[in-house]
């Protein structure tokens, strides 16, 4: 690499310099005392651990995701984290061995091999909380509670929306309908793209699908919208027990939610399969006008703990700490308002200046032979009548 | 990997659980605002990047230390940080390209391939500031002197002492004594083991040297200890003023920074070469007794930003986060004292429950079905009287 090179960051890799770097810390802070104040405990996990840890439970996705490196010392093969959600459901399935709930949260780097999408970044501060050993509305609910109460602490301007979906539909409906792997793989994936006349071609020529199956799969991409969409559902899938408890799940989640947060908008949509492989109830996330993606996002996996040897059920979200800064209006410091102090050891300087520190202003001691001091100081410190005292600039 | 063993860390790997990662969290506010009161800006480089850009203008070591991944993107060799100093120097040398000196603080993850001694971990949470475009004592005694209040900052418990150290009187001993490059090679690996008899013998056989050459390169080895050495320094050297300018430097530094750390011991050594292909003057490191390795080092390091393409003067330290928390006395917050509200929405409880939040006050609420509540409640939340009041449990 040529020297004139060196100093590039990789495309996607981002990194935070002042004065964004203290924003994004005090803006850290602001959310991890949430959290705080809400009963979830922090933790910490390493930024690399053995690649079984890392994928375990989780889908092929993350699996292309993550950097893998060797091991020297054992060997094994090791993966830098793509997503501390794993981390920390080993931590909650095997380190803290809970018996009752136990709520976790973290912020943390991880690392993408490839960006999420357009806007996204290769290396995401990650902020998120998680819910393990309850399963039931209370659990999700106040997973959704708090990933909101997060977007009006760090103060996303614009409306929000909240988008619901339940994997279980799909799961059931599969269940249903008995179609094989590869049809299912299919069907799925023409889900995902929302490819409404290839799924009807599709179900057309499944002959083994009664009339009910093969409505259920033909109007499975358009149930989503507005509350109006669950009563469709209803409609749809009424005889058929699971499917409506599913619905009934979304319906009383959504209402409890919209008590706290009358000015989100819900949004279903019941074909929703984000993280297939790895959630087992009902998939959210939030949106706001001015951004593209989800701004948060998460959802249930009771699975992850089994796989662990421990089975847990568990909820949560998470967010990239990076793109809610960008979306604040906030700015949670004011400018600098710095002292200059002049350079030396003069008789009670370096006390002054220590006692100035202490009482929470910021003080820059200028060094011998410094000339250029810019225009960011406002008060300096000078020796008057005995006494070291502030002076304006 | 066997299921039991998923969830084991790699060996050098350590997390942080709670209560832990609470108490690092909040003394990594404390010393990133001591950092931002003395006018150091926090700066967040990314946890991988270029290979070519961290292990830029530093030694071989760092370059076995660092795990590498190839980017699918570019196709280019990607290292993960296994020392954020080489990343702020870039920062400082083309991301903000300050005329005059800049300050820079940083806090983050770091990896190393392997542990650089038995008591350390292979993910060091690294904690440092640098100070860039200053030459001159001013800058090295003011790293030294904030190295110190982080240390006094953390609250480590037990005396705290200051090896100081200069390698520009090896690389002066051995412009004047012209070793041949295999030779230094040998007298430094030497050196570094204080190897004494071994050093008597190797340059007992280099005729090439003159009386006072050979007393140099026997002695040098012998140079450290208390005040007294700089004075026997001074005795050695005397007739090449380069030598004695370096013992100058160093007496006036240990001056300064004993009058504003008066109960520092500070401890000389003119052999230690840490860091030698990277350090260009003074190197320090501060130990206490309880702990066998520096808890925080650092030195001057001017060849840098040369090798970013812009030359600037550099010196600052660093610390792991991790340790300075381990052998802090301080627990920063209290124990839990946590509430405990009710299931449900009853009315008034969720308005209740965030008053409560919005004063600090942390409220866990209970799950439907939950049982087991432990005993780390100390008040709850009632409706009594149609108020919802705190009750002792």
């Amino acid at each position: 690499m040529a020297l004139a090179d060196r100093w590039l960051l990789p495309d996607g890799i981002m990194e935070l310099l002042p004065p964004q770097a203290r924003q994004v810390e005090l803006m850290r802070r602001k959310v991890l005392d949430l959290y705080h104040r809400w009963g979830y405990e922090l933790v910490m996990p390493p930024i690399a651990e053995h690649l079984e840890s890392l994928l375990t439970g989780v889908g092929h996705d993350l699996d292309l995701n993550t950097f893998k490196v060797t091991d020297r010392l054992s060997g094994h093969t090791l993966g830098v984290r793509a997503d501390m959600t794993p981390q920390v459901a080993r931590i909650d399935a095997h380190r803290l061995r809970t018996e009752g709930p136990s709520r976790l949260c973290y912020c943390g780097s991880v690392l993408h091999t490839h960006a999420a999408n357009m806007l996204a970044s290769r290396n995401p501060l990650q902020l998120g909380a998680e819910l393990y050993g309850h399963a039931g509305p209370d659990s999700d609910v106040e997973v959704i509670a708090l990933m909101l109460a997060t977007l009006d602490e760090v103060g996303v301007q614009g409306s929000i929306s909240l988008d619901l979906g339940h994997v279980g539909v799909f799961s059931r409906l599969m269940e249903l309908c008995g179609l094989e792997a590869q049809q299912q793989a299919d069907y799925q994936d023409m889900l995902q793209r929302k490819a409404l006349p290839e799924i009807d071609r599709f179900i057309g020529g499944l002959e083994v699908l009664s009339d009910t199956q093969r409505s259920w799969l033909c109007e499975l991409p358009r149930l989503n919208g507005g509350a109006q969409t669950l009563a469709r559902a209803r409609t749809l899938f009424a005889g058929d027990d699971a499917l409506l408890a599913a619905v009934d799940y979304l319906s009383d989640l959504a209402q409890r939610v919209a008590a706290r947060f009358p000015s989100v908008d819900a949004y279903f949509d019941l074909s929703e399969l984000r993280g297939y492989h790895y959630h087992t109830g009902i998939v959210f996330a939030a949106y706001t006008p001015s951004f593209g993606q989800a701004l948060a996002k998460g959802g249930r996996y009771d699975n992850i703990g089994r796989d662990f040897g421990r089975a847990r059920p568990a909820t949560g979200f998470s967010a990239d700490l990076k793109t809610l800064m960008d979306l604040s209006g906030q700015l949670v410091e004011q400018a600098d308002d710095v002292v200059l102090a002049p350079a030396g050891e003069a008789e009670g300087l370096q006390a002054a200046i220590a006692e100035l520190r202490k009482s929470g202003t910021r003080v820059v001691q200028q060094l011998e032979g410094e000339t250029n001091c810019g225009g960011r100081y406002r008060q300096q410190l000078v020796h008057e009548g005995g006494d070291w005292v502030l002076t304006d600039l």
